[in-house]
């Protein structure tokens, strides 16, 4: 790796995505394998006059090691501590930035209940902090970073030294910064995916229409529902990108109108399990048949979480190609996999897609959304799934063609 | 390294030392340097049935990299989100474990004024913290792990990893890991030293007299001084070690009265600036005049940083030869370095010395105890220097010869 490169992406970070501003301060989290990008971004994030950078570390083997030494009667017992520190430095406006290095297989082998009850007890301990990131509190932003654990799992046949800068380099092109001019490139991106934002909002869609091999799906839109893309806007006043790369443009469905069957597209890493081959039918808005070729048993028990997990709370819509999906593997994490083609998301809602900036469980039921202590994507889109969107006067737009805009398609 | 010495490490710590409890939480305050004991605890606390093992980890480079990058403005700045977390950890019995692994030299090279400044803010941060550490409201240890910066300013001839070898090794020594049976030993060391504190509690002692090169000093007890050595008893009725090792048995000088000269017997690392050939003239408990051969301007820092850092908070007396002294080498570590060979601190005094369990600046002062931000150990014994006691009845008791007590000296 250019030894410039890391402090690029730092740079790109806290600019294009959190924008960070001056006199905020910021809380890092990030794993012990991601100190290098941590320590640029403290002395960015420094030199953009942040007033106090904290560096939140949690050590993977930690928790794998939690995982296979923690007695059974304290599975549920999570303490609120360090989470409540977090929500603390939101109220008095800290941003945040979450590194994404997670080594797909470190949890793999773990007994599957155990897991499970130990993730649901985490999750609901964390519900209130996702609740104030998720509705845009202060700006966030999400950024992936290249672990050896990571790195290995996606290039299983290289070593891991050649596996992790091959992994850094993908990670590099899908921010564009294997473009000359990355920041002019994010601009007219941006501006591209808000255009289309808006252009969705304006056809006013009631439905859409997803029809491809193993797949004829209708995903009924939330009454509500608004289309968004790239750019939110924090209850700060801070217009930020919580997600780099981001290709999608996305929005709330109706928990209780989607019809038909779909089949996966690429496979879904759940806590280690690789989930592949997936065919949910849906009715009512609920799943009720799934099969998979491999993981059935993970996806049932994602379904299980709670009464939320079998509705959608997401569609997204991505165009392909992408640098993402250029890239030509599975990164088997969500902040890339989900860039890279069409996907749809079991669980919870996000509240700007309702209209709303309050993320409570309420708020969303009253908004028409989904509710649910999950939100897992998995990929529905490729070159050969059409989208069609049918307006209130039962009219069929045609959306998307072999995985482009229509306007774009040939 | 042997590959199971670590993990006897972790276990000796967590019994010996913390007494960690069946169902109890644990905290591990450590630096990213230490995270191979960092998981050996982890492993081993949830084997000896903690209800939850956090590590709460810190990255030393990125607190370089703010104290380079930080503007002006904001140093004074310290958020109190975590440092909360912490105090509501302990408010809920979580038992504390910190390793102490810091390379002496980080913050070699900033600025002083910049430095002392923020290390203030972040005192004045910690403060209830540290009191409620200090005054033993749950039971909690400090361990030493060999960091690279560490060792390497320990070792500055040997390459990084002889030298990580060689003070893991020694630490390992010095609590005894090199004995056969390292329980034995401990337990037969904390007997002595408790017999010890109980001798000298029973001789009621006014003031102590040490007299060697350079030395012709008076430090008078507090009317309500109470010797203690390596036991304690937390609030939550825990008997703990809170320093491993533990060579001391120390109590609370009366801070208006100590009288006449010292000169230190070791250097002291102060943020980085080794002090060493301290001279210091007390009247009336204070400090009046002070020189060092190197490292005044550090010293002097200290001294400046309230009321009570010109005023001793401890003494504590050190029988030599013993495991950390024939190390041969000063560690550069207070843990250490103030387990080889007797000391005075600079600042702020330990309630149980003065037979209190609240630490507040109030109850520290009513009990007669002196009160500061700091504690600052400094040392100087040596078998050069003899100690005296002198009771009320103006009797003089011979307590230690050529680095010896009495009754063991030749």
């Amino acid at each position: 790796m250019h030894p410039d490169t890391l402090s690029d992406y730092a740079r790109l970070a806290l600019t294009v995505g959190l924008n960070l501003q001056e006199g905020q301060p910021l809380l890092i989290n990030a794993s012990t394998d991601a100190l290098a990008l941590v320590r640029e971004l403290v002395a960015c994030a420094y030199d953009l006059g942040a007033s106090s950078v904290i560096p939140v570390l949690h050590d993977p083997q930690s928790a794998r090691i939690e995982m296979d030494h923690l007695r059974e009667e304290y599975l549920d017992d999570v303490p609120p501590w360090f989470i409540e520190a977090r929500v603390n430095a939101i109220k008095d406006g800290a941003a945040i930035i979450s590194l994404a290095d997670e080594d797909p297989n470190l949890l793999r082998g773990v007994e599957p209940d155990r897991l499970r009850r130990r993730q649901l007890a985490q999750m609901r301990q964390r519900q209130h902090y996702l609740e104030l990131v998720g509705s845009h509190a202060v700006n966030w932003l999400i950024i992936g970073a290249a672990s050896p654990g990571w790195a290995r799992a996606v290039f299983p046949e290289l070593d891991e030294k050649s596996a992790v800068e091959k992994l850094w380099s993908a990670i590099f092109n899908t921010v564009r910064l294997d473009l000359p001019d990355p920041e002019a490139a994010w601009k007219n991106h941006l501006e591209r995916l808000q255009n289309r934002a808006r252009a969705l909002n304006e056809a006013r869609l009631k439905t859409l229409h997803f029809k491809g091999p193993g797949t004829d799906l209708y995903v009924g839109l939330a009454k509500r529902h608004l289309w968004k893309s790239a750019v939110a806007r924090a209850a700060n006043g801070v217009r930020f990108v919580p997600n780099l790369p981001t290709e999608e443009v996305f929005t709330a469905p109706d928990p209780n109108r989607v019809e038909g069957v779909v089949r996966s597209t690429r496979p879904l890493n759940l806590s280690g399990t690789l989930i592949d081959g997936i065919t949910a039918r849906f009715e009512e808005g609920r799943v009720v048949e799934v099969s998979a070729e491999s993981g059935r048993e993970a996806l049932e028990g994602l379904l299980a979480s709670d009464a939320g997990a079998v509705r959608l709370g997401e569609v997204a819509l991505v165009e392909t190609p992408n640098p993402v999906y250029d890239a030509g593997f599975l990164f088997q994490n969500t902040l890339y996999d989900e860039n890279a083609s069409s996907h749809i998301a079991f669980g919870r809602a996000y509240p700007d897609t309702l209209g709303i900036s309050e993320g409570s469980d309420a708020a969303l039921a009253a908004a028409g959304g989904n509710v649910s202590m999950v939100h897992v994507d998995w990929m529905i889109g490729s070159p050969e799934v059409d989208v069609d969107g049918l307006n209130a006067a039962g009219e069929r737009i045609p959306l998307m063609r072999a995985g482009r805009w229509v306007e774009n398609a040939k």
